[in-house]
């Protein structure tokens, strides 16, 4: 039934984001609109097929609409907005991680170079804040500016954790509560936000804005403790050889911050020096005898309970509210 | 009497700066907010005493309220706005161009790094949006909203000119019709928006918006290529040894570039590899000879022109109205 609904919407996603792409005055810079439609997986440029996200945001948005008894259709503006803002933060976030692949293709700082990719990324910004324009004639004025609001806190909060995720790379040791502070903002405001504003869009009141808003805080949080979780014992970084283990990269996740505040044997072996692809089998183990392998999984429980909690909240009785659950239980069953 | 409307207005545009940059969400980063207190001159950081730059732009915002019989402090957010839009730009255009100072200090990047420095740069870009908030208090939901097209439109504008920009510093040899296109995104756009948004606070028609926005597009034209004249013939690069005339810097300014169509011996010149220091007074007297000075001159008095006509036909026979033609002269007598 969600596949359903994802499949009805995702035209009308993708036909919103080519029409604010397609922004009159951004016609006088065709090279820079290339760079865009590369980005957002609409240009070929002789590369093979192109993955162009999951566009999770949007479809939470439209969801969120629905669950309040809105129409998708209205919430288009909104969900086009979240998308541009998300894949904006990309286009930042690897040149800032010297990250040379996306989505199995060159970066745009890659392809581009520093200068044009930090500016493409800027243009991308003003066109997530544009999108939003729209909402004024598919719900009201009222609703495009209390949506604007959403989206530049967010912003704040996005660039906020990032500015803390780079601080902290230098660092060898973090505090948890740095820790939560960070994925709230680089993770969690967005999805957050993409509820409250399909709840805008869709006529909710504050309070159930609020609620909404709480249950996409929550489902970002989970969502990235149990990547955490992936990034030690996922499938891919248990083969004992794995040079893509978190431990071998050196991420300052929460099973290794939690074993870094007790200080035990695997803090000791985390401070001695990088962590070899070798040794991942026995450090991990490691990690599992300090209790930080169950730590996180309680903090993964604790946090979709709230999250569920929240969105009972809302109440949200309708198709709508009973599909955002089939996503939400869909995307937290990774942690079971 | 232009010094005495600065005078008792610069507090009062300081004060709503820092009121932007004091956001609440932004609290809980200090190391973020602390970055972009030095960029905008309150923090020292141990450095001598800081210029804050000339703050042109939120003075034109609120001569442009005046003008159209408003009162400037109502259009103190969007004055606010262009001057964080302005910083941000400055940030982000100082990685670009790897600017190691600004003002007299090091630039951001130069101090904490490109990845601190592009993601500061976007924290600034948000808060120029949060700016116009206010602007709802001060005069209504609906002038806050306006201001925001134009805010939006300026960027894309801004960033579309320097992706030219940045794009045209690989080709030796560029035509005029760039060159303008260039200048009206990076310079222009967000001198004429300033105007824009100051007559939207002020409660001006939109024919009256309208004219006072070709005013600040002429005043931003003019402004920059007197510049260009200033990067050939002024006093410091008129040495015959200077290092910083842009004859050696290479820049693709509009005396080189029009002796450069005309094809004259500059042309062969310029072609045949860079152009030493020693050779500036030789080089600068040929641009003489093929008419590029004159033409750059021309070119700025019908810019002074156009912008003046602009003003008058925007009919703002009132105090503030003379003092914006009393800054708009005294930006021009430049040319002089």
């Amino acid at each position: 039934m969600l596949n359903d609904f994802i499949r009805e919407v995702q035209p009308a996603i993708d036909a919103e984001l080519q029409f604010v792409v397609a922004h009159p005055k951004l016609g006088s810079y065709p090279g820079l609109e290339s760079i865009l439609r590369y980005h957002l997986g609409w240009e070929m440029n002789g590369e093979k097929a192109v993955d162009q996200g999951k566009r999770i945001r949007p479809l939470l948005v439209l969801l969120a609409a629905t669950a309040v008894s809105g129409s998708w259709r209205q919430a288009l503006p909104a969900a086009a907005a979240v998308e541009l803002l998300h894949n904006f933060s990309l286009i930042h976030d690897d040149i800032e991680d010297c990250g040379e692949l996306r989505r199995g293709r060159e970066t745009v700082w890659k392809k581009w170079g520093q200068a044009l990719a930090i500016n493409a990324g800027d243009t991308l910004f003003t066109l997530s804040f544009d999108a939003l324009k729209r909402l004024k004639d598919t719900v009201s004025l009222d609703a495009a500016y209390r949506s604007l609001q959403v989206l530049i806190e967010t912003c704040v909060q996005l660039t906020g954790g990032q500015h803390l995720d780079i601080s902290f790379e230098k660092e060898r040791i973090l505090s948890i509560d740095s820790y939560w502070t960070m994925i709230a903002g680089k993770t969690a405001a967005l999805l957050s936000a993409s509820l409250r504003m399909g709840a805008i869009a869709g006529g909710a009141s504050v309070d159930r804005e609020y609620h909404l808003g709480q249950f996409g805080h929550f489902l970002g949080l989970s969502f990235q403790v149990w990547d955490d979780w992936l990034g030690i014992w996922g499938n891919a970084n248990q083969t004992g050889k794995s040079a893509e283990s978190d431990l071998v990269l050196g991420k300052k996740t929460l099973p290794i911050l939690f074993a870094l505040e007790r200080g035990g044997m695997f803090a000791e072996r985390w401070l001695a020096g990088p962590i070899q692809a070798q040794d991942v089998m026995e450090v991990s183990a490691l990690l599992v005898d300090e209790g930080a392998q169950s730590f996180t999984e309680e903090q993964a429980e604790r946090l979709n309970q709230q999250a569920i909690q929240s969105l009972q909240a809302a109440k949200c009785k309708t198709d709508g509210g009973r599909l955002l659950e089939e996503l939400a239980l869909s995307l937290l069953k990774r942690n079971k």
